[in-house]
């Protein structure tokens, strides 16, 4: 297994996600600031990996200051770890359990440990999540099954074994999966690079198309379902996903393919009644003005590039957490899967 | 004007298409060989600059050949020229009326004559062809307009003018356009590449999207209409359009946002009963693996690269050709504009 963070107790190690497919590189950061410009770049990328690696930065912060100065460091590294990026929720939830850390720690000598006790809990808990998201999810899987997936929300997306990718790598350990398709998923080409890179590493048979052919591809051949990841769900079942998951659950809903979200509990937000009120990141214009790096665009162009869109609860078939499969979702559905808002984050 | 094609008496000028934005180019072709390679790599590109460039590849074919075997060569490079990309119609229509003038040529010496005759009024047809879809259509724009479209029917898809373009072109020129949005058409960029420059060029407020961004934007901001060309429309009015054409088209219904297809007569063909019918080209993975020669996607997957679908005709609000615009594209409404099989290609 490929691990996105791993705490080395005096670093992080973080794979750097930019240069994949074609180099697997670490980098060992040993400071917050280094960790949240490694959000911010996209180096660690995916929900529950960047709260994990957020949780982490934490840590850093503290085990560098000098003792008098390690509350306020530590207040310091969550405010700037909050402020990389907007969309996931799962580094704020993360964030506000280190918060929680601060406030009720006793000692500059015991809160180091107690930060990193918190953090390697957040880290296994998102380990165990995947677990169960793709033993749970792969029971939604045909038999001979060609499921459709978007982004990455795999093995480097996570903790470990992902979330979409995850039930999909489990449905072919269980002799279900025909094979998985996956979008290239332009400006970033996660798909491309990533998703492809981690389903052929897991043997399983992948095909990659451009983001425009799912529309052909769901009308000419036969898509058993559609499985991705979230970076937010809103208390009514809407999702905030990687920009192109509303256009697949469009079409999916078109041509009656079950659309399925695979996401942990840390990625539900209770205190956003839908997702109209989910902050969509927009991201620099370079990202889609360039192909991998090389100028495309025409000089003298505009350009947008929302990173993320909601996918409206109506079009979800299902919601799979580490908890249970909700079907239909719906407002007291996520409250049962994920406990009332003051329980909500242990 | 940029030009696509150009006759120069003894040789075709082709601007390559495949070098924009950031080269502008032109090849001085001498032999239908050279045509048929251009139109197969995509040098010139678009179904009616395709059409009118294998017309004069048929000329140079018979400019070339000793007077005895001069049919023998044109009937040749009609053939070859005939293999070399399968989904657009005007090329097939251009190489029946080439095809024509050879079976009623009386001497090798008038042939030369009667074939350039032809392909220069090809040409002509498409020019004049374009300027009136592009004066239709813009009837059709509302004022302070915002227009999506994909791909590239533009001046260099076709003769002159364009077809989607040429109507997003007059509809600025009259003052009744905001902004066009284009999406970047992945695999080979045509939106991004193409349609990008030649808007810009014509002074039209240009926004470059990526091809998942459109569900995100016609479901946060107004999209006063969609606006594409097309590569072949069966008799009952569904259309084929570079891939991506038939997602925009479901997201517009799914919106209410009206669906155009602009393109000349010389785009249907009666003797397709529907869209089932069209022979969708498949090309080279390269151009979903790579981009410029740059590797994106990992080892080992495997990829799908249709390069056109279909949009059934109950998606689209109006198809405009030169003869006229024909709301809710049925077969009886299109043998109208066109004419019947027998008269159609005069």
């Amino acid at each position: 297994m490929t691990y996105s963070v791993e705490w080395r107790g005096d670093h992080v190690r973080l794979l750097d996600q930019r240069l994949l497919p074609y180099d697997e590189h670490y980098l060992e950061l040993t400071s917050s600031n280094q960790v949240a410009d490694a959000i911010r770049n996209m180096t660690v990328r995916g929900a529950p990996a960047i709260g994990v690696a957020a949780a982490y930065g934490v840590v850093l912060a503290a085990l560098k200051a000098a003792p008098d100065r390690r509350v306020d460091a530590s207040r310091d590294a969550i405010a700037a770890l909050g402020r990389t990026r907007p969309t996931a929720v799962n580094l704020f939830a993360a964030l506000d359990r280190m918060r929680r850390v601060l406030d009720s720690a006793r000692s500059a000598e015991r809160l180091v440990e107690s930060l990193a006790q918190t953090a390697v809990s957040i880290h296994q808990e998102e380990i165990d999540a995947s677990a169960s998201i793709s033993r749970l999810g792969a029971s939604l899987i045909p038999e001979k099954a060609t499921v459709l997936t978007h982004c990455n929300a795999g093995t480097i997306a996570t903790a470990a074994h992902g979330t979409a990718l995850g039930v999909i790598v489990e449905a072919h350990r269980q002799g279900k999966l025909e094979r998985a398709i996956t979008t290239e998923t332009r400006p970033l080409l996660q798909g491309a690079r990533l998703t492809a890179w981690e389903l052929v590493r897991a043997g399983v048979p992948t095909t990659l198309i451009t983001d425009s052919m799912v529309g052909h591809l769901m009308r000419t051949t036969r898509i058993d379902c559609v499985l991705v990841g979230a970076d937010r769900i809103a208390a009514n079942g809407d999702v905030a996903n990687k920009i192109g998951t509303y256009t697949i659950a469009v079409l999916a809903r078109t041509h009656h393919v079950p659309f399925y979200v695979a996401a942990p509990g840390s990625s539900v937000d209770l205190s956003l009644r839908s997702g109209s009120e989910i902050e969509i990141e927009q991201r620099d214009s370079t990202e889609v003005a360039t192909f991998a790096g090389r100028p495309v665009a025409a000089d003298g162009v505009d350009f947008w590039n929302p990173a993320f869109d909601v996918t409206p609860r109506r079009l979800i078939t299902a919601i799979v957490t580490e908890r249970g499969i909700l079907m239909a979702p719906s407002k007291n559905g996520l409250r049962m899967i994920v406990g009332c808002p003051g329980e909500r984050r242990k």
